[in-house]
Order: C-alpha cells, then structure tokens, then sequence
C-alpha cells in the first residue's frame, strides 16, 4: 500500500501556471471562500485540466464534474502525478462526442478533494496540514468554488455542465445556484438531494475510516501514518452499494477465489474483487478527503434555503424533466434515489453503453484560450456516438 | 457500552437441566460433531426454549429457527440472562398461530452463536475460550446439529419448521438435509443460497469486525476488551444492507438529529438511528460469534454436493414452489436476492402485518414432554391469526 506518500500536498502559493498534481492541471487561485457554514476559507486554489479552444464570445464552454474518487482526468494516459487513465475515455477530443473541434471543455478537481484543489491535505494559514481541521464543505460550496474558476477563465456561463454520480450533484446545484450561467445539464445517475439510504451509506464509510486507529483525527498525515484499513474498507461498503444484486450475482455468483476453500474461511471472487478495489483506492487516495466529500454528498439538497427542490429548479427557468435538463439513471448499478427530485430520473436504459450525442456549439471564430493537447482547427465531420459509461465494475471513479 | 462483560462463557459440563443463559433455556449435550470442512468439534452444547407439549406419537412438533442476532427466545419478556423480549411476539402460545394448545414448539440457539449453544465464548478442550480459534461452521452443520436435539427430544420429524432471514437459510438446510423429517417448511424473506451481495455485504461486516485493534484475531476475551467499535460498524452496514432505499427516506428523509447542524458535520437522524442499533447490539452479543455466523451465511448453499439447488430440494419430494415450502418475502425490506432458488419467494405481499394462519396438528392425546410455561388443557378456538413479522426497523433480531 503505498497510500498518502504518494500525494504531495498542495502549495497555496503555486502560480497561475501548469502545475500541482498533475503537470497537465492548471491552477486558479480563488481567494477566500465562505462557506454555507458560516466558515471562511482562506487561500483556495482550485486546479483544472481543459481541451479545446474558448471561442471569442465564450460560448462554447462545456463543464465536466467527476464522480467522489474521480479527478479532472477525463481523458488521457497515466502519467506523472497523474496515477490513472482518464475515466471516461472516448468522451473528449475533436469529433468526440465533447468535439473539441468546436467546443472548450473544462474539468475542476473539487473543492474539499486531494488531487490539486484546495482540500485536507493542503496546507492551512498555520503552515500545517489541513488534516481532520478542514472545515466541512458542502456541494453548493464546491459549485460555487467552480464559478469562480469560471470567472478566471472568461466564462459568463456554460454551454453544458455534465456530471454522473457526485459529479451530477454538482451539475445540479449549478443549475439551482447559478440557473443563468448554464444552458443545459446533464445529470447522470444522481439526484438533485441525497436520500436517507445514501446518507446511512455514507455514515458507514465515514465510521469506518474515523474507527481506523491510524485515522489519528484527521491528523494522520503529519503523524507518519495512514488509515489503510479504515479507507478500504469504507471503498468496499462504497463500491458493494453501487452494485445490483442482479449484477453481483452475474459477474461472481458463488465461486470462490481461485483454489481458496470457503468452507474454512477462504475467499468468494466477489470479496477478493472487494479487496483488490480497496488496495487501488487506498494507494491513490485521501482519507480525510474521503471523508469531507461523503459528508458533502450527505448534505447535498438543491432545495435548502429555497423551498424545496422543485421551486430550487424552477430556477432554472423550466421544470425538472425539461430537455434543459437530462437526468439519465444506470441500469447497471443502483438506481437513483427515489427522492432524486429529477422526474425524469427513471428513465433507465438497458445497456451498458449509452448513446451520448455530440453536444454541439457554434464553431469558434477566434481562440480567446486554448488547452495545448487538443487539436484545433481540425475539423471532423459532427456525429453521434457511442460512448461507454464506465461500467462501476470496471470504473476506478464510480460513486 | 457493557459489551461482553454480560454474557458468561458457557460450560459444556452443564447438566441437562434449565441453565445455561437463560434460565428457561435446557441444554443437551450432542458430543463431537464432525463439520463439513473436515474439523471436528468434541463435546457440543445446544439450548433450546419450548412451549407446549409434545404428544405421544411426536407428530406436533414445530421448529422456529431465528435470525443472525436472534435467540431461542422467540415469545416472552426480559428476564435475567435474557437481556432482549421475545422477537415474534404472539407467535406462540394457547390460540396463537403456533397453538400450544396442539403443538409442541422448539427453538433452538444457533450453532456458532452466542446464546448458550457451543460457539466461540465456549470453552475449548483445552479449558481457554474458543474466541478466533473456533472453526468455520456451515448452515449445514447447524441444521446437523439441532436434528440431534430433535433426537435427543424424540422428535423424529418435525410437523412444520418455519424461520426469517438467516433462521430461513435453517430451515431451507432442513429440508434438503432432512426432507423426510420435515413435513412443512415456512421460509420468510431468505434463500436457498447466498446470492454474490450478501457474500459482499458479509464480507464488509467481517472487515469491519477483524479491522477493530481490540479484536485481536478473536482473542478478546481473554485479554479483557471487546471490538466494540467493529462490532457496531458491523451492525450499522446490515442494518442499511436490510432497509430499502424507499423505506428510509419514507421514515427519515433527509431529518437532523434534533438541533444538530449538518453542516457542521452534525448527525442526520438516519445516522443516529444507525449509531443507536450499533449500541444496542454491542451491548448483547459476542462479535466472534457475529463474525462465524455471518461467514456459516455467506457459505449457505443447499445446492453444494447435492448438483444444484433444484435436486436439492426436489429430494423434499416436491418443487420448491410447492405448498410444502412457502417461501415469503417482506415487503418492507430489501427482496429476497434473485438467486434465492426458491421460485415462489417474489411473492411479496404490501403490508408490514401478514396474516399467519394457525399452524394445526392432531390434538395431543398424551403428555410425553411438557414445557412449564404454556398452559396446556386450556382450549381455545382454532383461529387465523395477524401476527406482526417484526418490521426490522423496530427489530432486534432481523438478519
């Protein structure tokens, strides 16, 4: 397990350039934030990764939202600071459905998370880590960090903010916080407030880690320890909630691992998968962080402070099954909530793939700002198409 | 927390007499039981409670097998060595369903438990507790052992063996281990086999159990502390794992805990709920114990060395839709997994009461073996009675 050593901490006093975790991610400093709570948070930066050109009326910008143990890594190679591939290959690029022919498409790791934006593991004003004293953020919190990062980059508002899972409740609190600066959205497999289910979920993962003797209080980091235990173990309760029944049973059934004998306590297949997902996790990620975004997916409620989720969204200037708006379940983990709040949320599909059509833009008539990896000016003819969403089972990123 | 302090280690000298946990529990001493796995187990103690009498043929007998924290004290109060009421109340006694005015009724503590039947508190051949060193035990074991109380009580066949949840995984066990000793069998809300997610949530609760530093591979007792911790964590993560989705948030949404500020990190209720079981739980029953019944689970397959399930339980002589099996489901929990095997089990009925209707036999003729707390002779009307199947959310004992 190779855990927290791996992760360097985030300097607050990294400039404006390419930088911090990933040598692909750039930095935005955002100043201080006050939280929903009341709390301020000095110093935020928030870190990018972006594909494309901005078009000379900022038109064209597409916001994409990771999922809790995702990144701004949508698409791409491993690579130095960069532990995985991009977690939805394929959506990105020119004459993908994200054409960056046409379209600037922005990804921010979240306010609260440990790959390059501001969260636990950076340093407080005190000079030390953040650790268990890092205040507790909310997901209108994280939605807001993102609009300034909007801000600095020239973007009055975004042509679409897409988001599956976690990354969907921030693609709904936008629509909610900022109604006027998105055009359309789409929330993948997510709701508009968390469910009790999801909160007790959460809970359990959240104990889990906190139980590890090695969590320390948050304050693991600064004390040469990690909660290897207790964060794997909140990854396998995680990862068996977003799993069916139906799909546990298919893919693993009864068998056991290899030539273990279950009858004197060896393994199924399903616990060893169990396993193997909580080494992966345990090896590229923050417990701490873990923790603040579970706890930020259980506070999640468009409707707090605005009478509800319905009237929340009416915000938006149309109703919550609006084609403005495009709630998609996945057939093959559990379905949304029922209180998602997003009528169309049942909408379920059979397959493991989806069609996701090319969402498209005016073409840009002059760069205002660009993302080196992409290829402008190669025009690809528009089309429609498919496009895995990463089966949770084989997803580093679910949830 | 009070934790193990409560409950003796049980003594496999103890005569056949009331004694042991409960003082209206009786003991019988079934000798070495030699396990599925190879091992073999010296000098095992089974209690049991019953109510009625069992008539001279012994054709009245009726099995109840509890569930996974359950006990043998199916009816009843509170009493010393008896820290929980009866799970089914109503359930048994003169006019209830299980009229012992004609039936004689047995429930036995589980192999591997906690409540008085050889387990992990027990004492080893070598004098020191079993704790972690008690071997894996099968479902199949277990219903091997309670036939040898049945023929320590003369019971040849049982007239009906009914059982929920883990008690219903017994019950399955007996009819394909013994079809021509159970003549009807009542399977509520479980399976023929462990289907892959409750493999996968066994296996997070024993993670969370074995992660505790106070577990000490099962050593606890003798090193005077309990995994406290684990133990609740455990409880937390079935408890979710039994609920729906829909119930949930039907009895919690999205509340506080009181004036708790869930923003700041403050308890939502569902999670105090959570924490509140956990505590119970912690307080009453042996986490080794907890940790070889929910692994005894995970192996339960009334299919193994039998070429399936379907010959297994055709070798009952029947189909296992047919009237001799009725399998349940509750509707207020999760369904049964879909690899259940029993064919009738998804029908599931809307309310959280469902009527038992009286399970009869031929009056006893003549006393062969009475328990002190019916009050047999009184004759009361046979009648269809509702009976509530415990909803989990007020439960102890589900699972």
């Amino acid at each position: 397990m190779v855990s927290h050593r791996r992760l360097a901490v985030a300097d607050p006093a990294a400039p404006l350039t390419d930088g911090g975790f990933n040598p692909h991610a750039r930095a935005v400093h955002i100043g201080t934030l006050t939280l929903e709570n009341g709390a301020a948070l000095p110093d935020v930066v928030m870190t990018y990764e972006c594909w494309g050109e901005l078009n000379d009326d900022a038109s064209n910008a597409v916001l994409v939202e990771h999922a809790l143990t995702g990144d701004s890594h949508v698409v791409g190679p491993v690579g130095p600071g960069q532990p995985t591939a991009g977690w939805w290959p394929g959506l990105i690029g020119p004459g993908a459905p994200l054409d960056t022919d046409e379209l600037f498409v922005v990804a921010i790791n979240v306010l609260g998370g440990c790959r390059g934006s501001t969260g636990p593991m950076s340093l407080a004003p005190d000079g030390r880590v953040w650790g268990g004293r890092f205040p507790h953020v909310s997901v209108r919190d994280q939605a807001r960090a993102e609009a300034r990062v909007a801000d600095a980059l020239g973007i009055a508002h975004f042509h679409t903010v897409i988001g599956g899972s976690f990354g969907g409740m921030r693609a709904a609190e936008w629509v909610a916080t900022f109604p006027h600066r998105v055009q359309r959205a789409l929330v993948v497999a997510s709701c508009a407030a968390a469910g009790a289910d999801q909160i007790a979920w959460g809970h359990t993962q959240v104990r889990a880690i906190e139980a590890d003797p090695d969590f320390r209080g948050g304050g693991y980091l600064e004390q040469g320890v990690f909660p290897t235990s207790g964060l794997g173990l909140a990854r396998q309760i995680a990862h068996t909630s977003y799993r069916s029944a139906h799909e546990l049973q298919e893919r693993f059934g009864r068998e056991s691992q290899g030539a273990d004998r279950t009858l004197d306590g060896g393994l199924f297949a399903v616990e060893s998968y169990l396993e193997h997902h909580a080494a992966k996790l345990v090896a590229r990620f923050d417990a701490m962080s873990y923790v603040r975004l579970t706890q930020a997916m259980a506070t999640h409620d468009v409707g707090r402070g605005r009478g509800g989720i319905e009237p929340a969204l009416r915000v938006f200037g149309v109703s919550s099954s609006s084609p403005r708006s495009t709630p998609i379940g996945c057939s093959r983990s559990v379905p949304p909530p029922t209180s998602s709040g997003l009528t169309g949320a049942d909408g379920c599909v059979s397959s493991t793939r989806r069609t996701v059509t090319t969402v498209s833009s005016s073409k840009p008539t002059r760069s205002r700002r660009s993302c080196a990896r992409s290829s402008p000016g190669r025009s690809r003819p528009r089309r429609a198409a498919s496009v895995p969403w990463r089966d949770g089972g084989r997803s580093r990123h679910l949830g």
